[in-house]
């Protein structure tokens, strides 16, 4: 039941001999989710040992170059190892036309369905659903239209306490109920309503795990509340606190800013990345977070951040 | 006056934790030029510590993507550091479609010509020409429209032996004559032609160098005397001898066959590059090629092979 974050690339726009542009992978429950496609990223997965064969499904936050170069060799990489399973890509509307470019020169190769689920809402809403597993996106504010992700384990099922079966003698639907992590109700013989509460009967095994992505982004004022709680925020720190203004004329965030939003968010740990070439530090970029948020790290290329599954039992 | 050919990339279609995609920089008299721009290939400049802004031209065999999906970060960087110079892209004709896209999704950025010189000849075919060096591209036997590439310095100006010009009185007009590498002719006062060689009053400072890289082919008849006597040969050897009917159903060469073009252009040295993924270890490329032909070298990521002057005086 993992939940980990591996981050590949932490370069801005332009890359360097030590750091790829953005990309990362998060694996859940065994699901491994691409975000974000800097050049390069095929050569990160494998030196992180992650087989680009297991990516379910892409998630873009925008098109600039540093986000998506490396989706060409991805998706080629993919048709030469013969992937048949269908590729999910979120990403914005404006990826269309880069994907139909691709697909109608590099096309030939790709035997298996490239799936672009386009990315336009206003506030944060659910792009993909399974049983254990929800994903929703939400605008950033970005020079062109950018979306950051949110990935939420759903809630899990309750587990009965199994010495409670037999001392209420619960039928196998009143177990479903509870399960469900909802009260038992049954009518009594003399009518009346009798509800056992789901805490006497069951627990719930742990609570939900949840990371969110922003980049790349200036703040703006949603953006802690539409990532409240989360157990991981990583948040683009382009520039150090000095570099405000740049910041604000490249719609990018400082430092600080990262870690107000962390810190106004309440989230459990903020990992930053994205950082300016100019500066070949980024423990200085960490000790400014680290100044209003301590649970603050300046990610690495390779680094792997685990969210470990608390049992409430 | 250098002449160093740099190895950005040697690995094939797809690249490992190890091995970039096809790239390569010829640095000429202080001229850089690009030949394919694998995916990454800004990265291995940093690592190479060439400046992305030093690249003079680019040089692009054919348009799969491990030969050319590292061309729209590169150009992106360009711009983003401000690049005035123009850049001119020696590529197929097919190319022109690819670079169109980028311009109109990405060109916001580009301050400066990009330029397409597209390739389309039939036979070795001057496409460079300054007053140093001249690039010719001959057609490739691949599965697509390919070029492989030929640079030559040019043949040097003449050195004066000092001493002839008060034994010969040479003119300023003879002396460039000689410059020139051409024999001396006067007319004597009885009317005769004195022709004085050329050899007897100066000397060619050096023969020029060459290099001549040919990736991605299957062998054909030409290749040898369109490579003849080059200082360097770069070939592809995708493949070892025993998957020879891969190699020719993929339009591509084994080492035996490499070996044997650069043994039959009786080149100074053969590199070899582009291995297959399935193969870790170029030291049996390396030693298959020399059993044809000793003087043969399987390229790492990162390696420099230099062609140094050698004096004639």
């Amino acid at each position: 039941m993992d939940f980990t974050l591996t981050v590949l690339g932490t370069a801005s726009a332009k890359p360097t001999a030590a750091r790829y542009q953005s990309a990362q992978v998060l694996t859940v429950h065994g699901r491994s989710f691409l975000i974000d496609c800097g050049e390069g990223v095929q050569t990160r997965l494998q030196t992180s040992r992650i087989s680009l064969m297991k990516i379910e499904s892409v998630f873009i936050s925008h098109i600039h170059g540093d986000h998506v170069f490396g989706i060409f060799g991805l998706l080629s990489t993919m048709g030469m190892l013969s992937r048949t399973q269908p590729l999910n890509i979120y990403a914005p509307v404006s990826f269309g036309p880069i994907l139909r470019f691709f697909m109608s020169y590099y096309g030939d190769g790709i035997a298996f369905d490239v799936i672009h689920n386009p990315l336009n809402m206003k506030e944060p809403t659910e792009i993909y659903s399974t049983k254990s597993l929800s994903v929703s996106a939400f605008p950033l504010n970005h020079k062109i239209e950018a979306f950051g992700f949110l990935f939420r384990e759903k809630e899990p099922q309750f587990n009965v306490k199994k010495w409670k079966i037999d001392e209420y003698s619960l039928t196998l639907t009143e177990i479903g109920t509870v399960k469900r992590g909802e009260d038992v109700r049954r009518v009594l013989p003399d009518g009346t309503e009798q509800v056992i509460p789901v805490s006497e009967l069951g627990y719930k095994p742990f609570n939900p795990r949840s990371y969110a992505y922003c980049s790349d982004t200036a703040p703006f004022p949603e953006e802690a509340s539409w990532v409240h709680g989360v157990d991981i925020l990583y948040h683009e720190a382009t520039y150090l606190s000095s570099l405000e203004d740049q910041a604000k004329a490249r719609f990018h965030s400082t430092t600080l800013q990262a870690a107000a939003c962390a810190r106004q968010a309440e989230v459990g740990k903020l990992v930053i990345g994205h950082y300016s070439s100019r500066n070949k530090d980024p423990k200085q970029y960490e000790a400014e977070c680290r100044s209003i948020f301590s649970e603050s790290y300046a990610a690495d290329d390779g680094d792997v951040f685990d969210v470990p599954l608390v049992k409430l039992d």
